[in-house]
């Protein structure tokens, strides 16, 4: 399929479709572009697509989302002698798309981005909606912007080479997603088993309508101003402070699928919970092995840690904390400002014994 | 006087009066903010502006427009707490406009910025049209964005620290503005003698002139898309060619003298001048102590090295040079691709001898 997501003034052109990386490299021919890749994905695909462009190739992981690579990206263009009218063209998972879209950003005050995601994460989430971005020593995407892709090619095809671990990852915001929508899609991951991955049909369907959440919210809230978008921070307030507190040693969805159980306790302490689904959102988190208590050493994860970390959100307001929890499978509630007790206690809950720290 | 600039989507409120800063100050009370300003403009306002906020300071000069420096800049904000409602105002000219926008462009994806510049040629230039940026090893303004001011604050009143020779560098900005736009505008900068400079009546009609030829420009074509924007750079092709030759030892408005010089004799030799206005602009460049002739030693400006600088302008289509040619006052030409030859004589000319190096 293909639609056209608008960003503000801005829009995308979204396709989803098996093999639709093809259709894109037909697009550049002809146009300066550069590819931002990493090495796995180099060593994947390089020998198949975009055979004639350059590719600056970063190291695989969070750690390239830096700004010293930022400004050897810059500079490595420069010397390509790409000018305003040159394409960026990111084939990779979050981290490249986060990194080569902020490029593109700012080389020359913005040139065209194309966006071409290789991880399920990348594909459901990061790569729809504009937003861009490098990590400092303080925190994560703490600089960045809102620079809708030109075009955003999500091909399933480009998973075969994805590991089953990082398919995991993003499961985490499929099912994520799924409790923001509700109908048709929390159906839909319930009845996707891990043997569906290998179904070129059932995945490409599972990727789309996964995909459209995000399309919709961005479509209604492209700069996070009427609360709409941040509602996609289920799981994450929690998530965001897991990951610093473990510097980032635990996968992304790995935080997200206990910051959504985290999420899922909190509501209920706060009697907000109207659809107890504990029990099938835990199953789920299970089918994909994410976790569902935190993993050791739990030292990290001490409550000073986790407050501090919390107290990091970008989207705190006034210095409160900001909370996005499940109602029912279908709808969520922002709270700002919770009970720092039952805070604590949601997140307590994630220990394996549920000893409060 | 105010008004509305729009760029594009976005718009920018501009205040162009005497001691409109304190206004600017009044608006921000009560608001979580950052000022981003120099160390001699912090000497000069620190102890009567902005008193109540903190002060972020920076080396005055180009060598502050560095990713080193906006990468602590993010960080020192991080720290401070500022969060997404926060504002990010610039004090200060040229440099400190730039690099504070960009600054404020992509903390945690953009907060608001407010500009308040403090040269003449900050005013009457830089902090209209959004244009953000800071410079890379392979040359200036490589990374940034458009990124409109909220509010740009014009008051003449903070030139009265600005040193005599920086007043320079923004008339040569000013006599560019007026070959621009001719009328009324071309009159008014031939009637306008140094002792009017302290004439606040008098400064404030002429900057407010000179701004608003900028304005309309930007307004017709934010992006620089449909080559009227791009007809600002009269005089900066050769100009950034110079800046880079001398290594940035000359001020920008010297070098764009220099180039305003060159672009009318590259147009009389391309037969493009209607009316040979050399002998007014010659006469108003001196009336300013702007430079009509290269400054020693001359080896640094060897064609080889100049044809290289003009080689990297970024306006560059195609790898052609590309000018932008005074017809007469009020109307210029843009020139893809003339013959190297005339380019290079234009430039020779600027020679103390005219001699061809």
């Amino acid at each position: 399929m293909e639609c056209i997501v608008s960003l503000g003034q801005a829009s995308s052109e979204l396709l989803i479709a098996s093999g639709c990386r093809q259709r894109l490299a037909q697009r550049l021919e002809g146009k300066r572009a550069v590819v931002i890749s990493d090495r796995h994905l180099q060593d994947a695909w390089g020998a198949s697509l975009f055979t004639d462009l350059p590719w600056l190739v970063v190291p695989p992981g969070e750690e390239s989302k830096s700004v010293e690579r930022v400004s050897s990206l810059w500079s490595q263009m420069v010397r390509l002698g790409l000018d305003r009218q040159s394409v960026v063209v990111a084939l990779g998972g979050g981290v490249v798309g986060d990194l080569a879209g902020f490029v593109a950003a700012t080389y020359l005050r913005g040139v065209a981005f194309y966006s071409l995601p290789t991880s399920l994460l990348a594909m459901v989430d990061a790569s729809v909606g504009g937003k861009v971005g490098i990590d400092l020593p303080e925190g994560k995407n703490l600089a960045g912007q809102f620079y809708p892709a030109h075009t955003v090619a999500v091909d399933p095809e480009l998973l075969d080479t994805l590991p089953a671990k990082e398919f995991s990852q993003g499961m985490a915001e499929v099912i994520k997603h799924a409790i923001l929508q509700g109908e048709p899609l929390w159906s839909l991951v319930r009845s996707f088993q891990p043997t569906h991955a290998n179904d070129p049909e059932a995945l490409c369907r599972l990727v789309t309508e996964a995909v459209l959440v995000k399309v919709e919210v961005v479509r209604q809230d492209p700069y996070e101003k009427t609360g709409l978008r941040a509602q996609l921070n289920l799981g994450h307030t929690y998530g965001h402070a897991i990951e610093w507190c473990a510097d980032y040693s635990l996968g992304h969805g790995e935080a997200v699928a206990l910051g959504l159980i985290a999420d899922l306790r909190l509501s209920r302490a706060l009697g907000t919970l109207e659809v107890d689904f504990e029990k099938d959102m835990l199953e789920l988190l299970e089918r994909w092995s994410l976790p569902t208590t935190l993993p050791t050493p739990l030292e990290r994860f001490d409550w000073d840690r986790v407050a501090a970390a919390l107290g990091r959100d970008k989207k705190n307001k006034d210095g409160q904390w900001c909370f996005v929890l499940p109602v029912r499978p279908g709808k969520v509630l922002t709270v700002n400002g919770p009970s720092v007790d039952l805070v604590r206690h949601a997140f307590s809950s994630l220990r394996p014994h549920g000893v409060l720290s």
